[in-house]
C-alpha cells in the first residue's frame, strides 16, 4: 500500500541529500503508508506522540502504539508499549527510546517534521525542517489514491441527500447535521470523521461554520459544506437547500453560483495556472453583479481536506492530469443569504471529470 | 472562568521556581482557561499548533489561531493569522514570531510542556520539561468543573436511553452508536465529541473497540462504553445491553459486575488509596469465581476522559472530596461474552455521590 508515494519520497529525499528522517505529520504519515489514525476525540489518551514515520536510507518503518490497527499498512511497524495498570503509562519513556536509538547512531544529514514533531522527540543533533517537503509530491493521485477518493466521494453524496430530505421549515442545523453523520456512518459501516459546515443564511457569518441550534424558517437557506474521511482519504462538497420554494433573490444568487462553477470546471486543464483559474472565476462572480467570495476559489484534497494546489491569487502552480481539485464558488450577504456549490473534479489529459455527484445538472 | 485553576497553578509554579512557563497540551489549555478546541476532524488545517498558553510571573495568556471561538476565555487572548488566499497559509510564521518574542527577552527560568509542544516552536534556551506538574491540581474539582461535568454526565445517560432503545436483533454496533450520537448532538443542539466502546460479545476482543458493522444476534449482548465533551469537560459510563432475554450466563455476569460495582462504590471516602479500591474489587471479582478484567478499576475525570488518579495497582493516591472517579468492573469471555459496568461517583466528605444515572438501580 502506497508504495508509489515512498518511491517519490525516496527519489526526492536522494535529491536533497537527505538519507534519514522523521515524518510527523498526520497527512504525510497517511501519505507514505496508507495508516490513518483514529479522529473524532481527539489523540488517544495512551499515545505518546502522532504517529511517526522513519525514512532511512530508502527503507520506511511506521512508529505507532502497541494497540494501533495497521491492519493494510505494508512497511514494518514498530510500537511502543502504551497503555498498562502496573506503572503510571510508559508511553513518552517508550517512544523517546525508540528515536533515540534510530537517530542517535548516525551521523549523516537528519530531517523532520518539525511542525508536527513532539519537542521532546528532537533528536539531540541538528536537523533540518522538511515540514511541507512532500506537498508537491501529493499533488498528483496515484490509482490507488483516485479510488479512495471516489469512495469518499460516493459517501459525500449520500450525505447531501441526506440534507435535502432534513431540510424542512423548523429543522435545525444540528437536526440536519445529526441525519448526514449518522447516514454516513451507518452506509460505512462504523465511525466517519465528518467536518465543515451546516449554517443557516441568517447568520451573522454566513460562509461557514459549525451546526448549532438555528432553526430554518420560511425564505431561509442552509449552506451544507462537508467533508467525509474513507480510508485516510478525504471528500469535499457544497450545496445549498431551501426549506420551501426559494426566493427570487434565493434563484437569481444560485444560478450564478451554478454558472461559476460550470464555468470554472470548462476552465480546468492541464497547464492551466492555478491563478487564472481564481481570476477568471471571481472575474465572471463579479461581472454577475454579486460580491466576490472572500475564500478560495478551490483547492487539492487527498489526506488532507485542504492541500496543494490552492486555487488562489498568488498560487501559479499549473494543473497536472491526475490531480483532484475542489471548486466552491459562493456568494454571501450577511444575515440574508447565502450560496455555495463545490464539485471536485479530477484533471484529465484533455479536460476534467466531475467526481461529485451531489448537484443536479441539466 | 478557571481562576481558581490559574491561582493553583501560579503557586506551584513559584514554589518551584519557574517564573515563566508554555504549556501546550489540549487538556492542560482547557484546565487553565476553560478554552476546548473543536475536536472530530483533527487539528484545523489553518492552526500551526495546538492552542498554546504562556505564563509569565503570575500572568496567563492563550494563544490561538485568528479564527478560534474563545467566548468566556477570561484571560488576555493573542491570535495569529492564518487563512489567506494572498500568499501561503503563514500561520507557523506568525506563531513562531510570538514564541520567540515571549520566551527570548528573558532569562529566567522556563518551563515547557515539552510532549505536546511542536518542535519547531522550542525555545532556543535551557527549558525545563514541565509536562504532568498539574496533573495532581486537576484532580480535585472546582464548583464550576462540577458543574459541568454533571452537564456531560447528563448527555450521556440520554446516550444510554437510546442505545437501550436501538439494541435489537438485527442492529449493528454502528446502528446503536449512530443512534447515539445523533441524540446527544441534537440533545445539546451543536456538535459534540463522542468517544469509547460499543461492540458486540462475540468479538475476539470484546473488552472494547470502535463500533463496526457486526449485527446483534438472539443471545448476543452489546457493550457500550461511551464519553461526551460538553465545555471542554469529559463524561464516561458503561452499560451493557441485550436485544432479547439474557441467558443465565448473561444474568448471572451482570449481577456479579453489578455488585462488583455497587461494592466498589461503597468503598469510596476521603483517605481510602486508589489502590486499595483496585485491590479489592479484583478480589470480589475473583470471589465470585471470574475471570479479573485486565484493565483498571477506574480513574478520574475531568478536561480529560482518562486522568488522575488512575485506580490501579500500583497507585497509592488517596482520596479527597471533590475528585470525581470512574468505576468500571467488568468479565469477559473472548468471543463468548461481557459485560461491564461503570458509573463516575463524587468523593464527597464521608463517601460518594454517583453522578451518573443511566444504571437501573433497585
Amino acid at each position: 500500500m502506497h508504495l508509489e508515494q515512498r518511491t517519490r519520497t525516496h527519489a526526492f529525499l536522494r535529491s536533497r541529500a537527505t538519507p534519514r528522517a522523521l515524518f510527523a505529520h498526520a497527512d504525510t504519515v497517511t501519505w507514505l503508508t496508507g495508516y490513518a489514525a483514529p479522529l473524532q476525540v481527539g489523540p488517544g489518551p495512551f499515545a505518546a506522540a502522532p504517529p511517526l514515520v522513519w525514512y532511512e536510507d530508502g527503507e520506511f518503518t511506521l512508529i505507532v502504539l502497541d494497540s494501533a490497527d495497521t491492519t493494510g499498512v505494508t512497511i514494518p511497524v514498530t510500537r511502543y508499549a502504551g497503555y498498562t495498570v502496573d506503572q503510571p503509562i510508559p508511553s513518552a519513556e517508550n517512544i523517546a527510546a525508540i528515536i533515540r536509538q534510530l537517530t542517535g547512531h548516525g551521523t549523516t544529514p537528519l530531517g523532520a517534521e518539525t511542525r508536527a514533531l513532539p519537542a521532546f522527540l528532537l533528536p539531540p543533533v541538528e536537523i533540518t525542517p522538511v515540514d511541507g517537503w512532500l506537498a508537491p509530491f501529493r499533488m498528483v493521485k496515484t490509482a490507488e489514491e483516485l479510488e479512495k477518493l471516489r469512495r469518499a466521494f460516493a459517501l459525500g453524496d449520500l450525505a447531501h441527500a441526506a440534507a435535502q430530505e432534513a431540510t424542512r421549515v423548523g429543522a435545525r442545523e444540528i437536526d440536519v447535521w445529526a441525519a448526514m453523520h449518522s447516514l454516513v456512518q451507518q452506509k460505512a459501516g462504523g465511525r466517519i470523521p465528518f467536518g465543515n459546515d451546516c449554517v443557516v443564511s441568517y447568520r451573522e457569518n454566513n460562509i461557514g461554520g459549525w451546526p448549532g441550534d438555528l432553526p430554518l424558517r420560511p425564505g431561509d437557506s442552509l449552506m451544507v459544506d462537508i467533508s467525509t474521511r474513507v480510508e485516510g482519504y478525504w471528500s469535499d462538497s457544497c450545496n445549498t437547500y431551501y426549506p420551501g420554494t426559494p426566493t427570487e433573490q434565493q434563484t437569481s444568487m444560485r444560478r450564478t453560483a451554478a454558472d461559476a462553477l460550470d464555468f470554472a470546471i470548462s476552465l480546468i486543464k492541464p497547464g492551466i495556472p492555478a491563478n487564472e483559474i481564481d481570476r477568471k472565476v471571481r472575474e465572471f462572480i463579479a461581472n454577475a453583479g454579486y460580491p466576490v467570495y472572500p475564500h478560495h476559489t478551490g483547492h487539492g484534497i487527498g489526506v488532507a481536506p485542504h492541500e496543494e494546489p490552492r486555487i488562489v491569487p498568488y498560487n501559479s502552480t499549473l494543473l497536472e492530469p491526475g490531480m483532484v481539485i475542489m471548486l466552491e464558488p459562493g456568494t454571501y450577504f450577511p444575515r440574508e443569504a447565502a450560496v455555495r456549490l463545490e464539485d471536485a473534479v479530477l484533471v484529465t489529459n484533455d479536460g476534467a471529470e466531475i467526481l461529485t455527484g451531489h448537484l443536479p445538472r441539466s
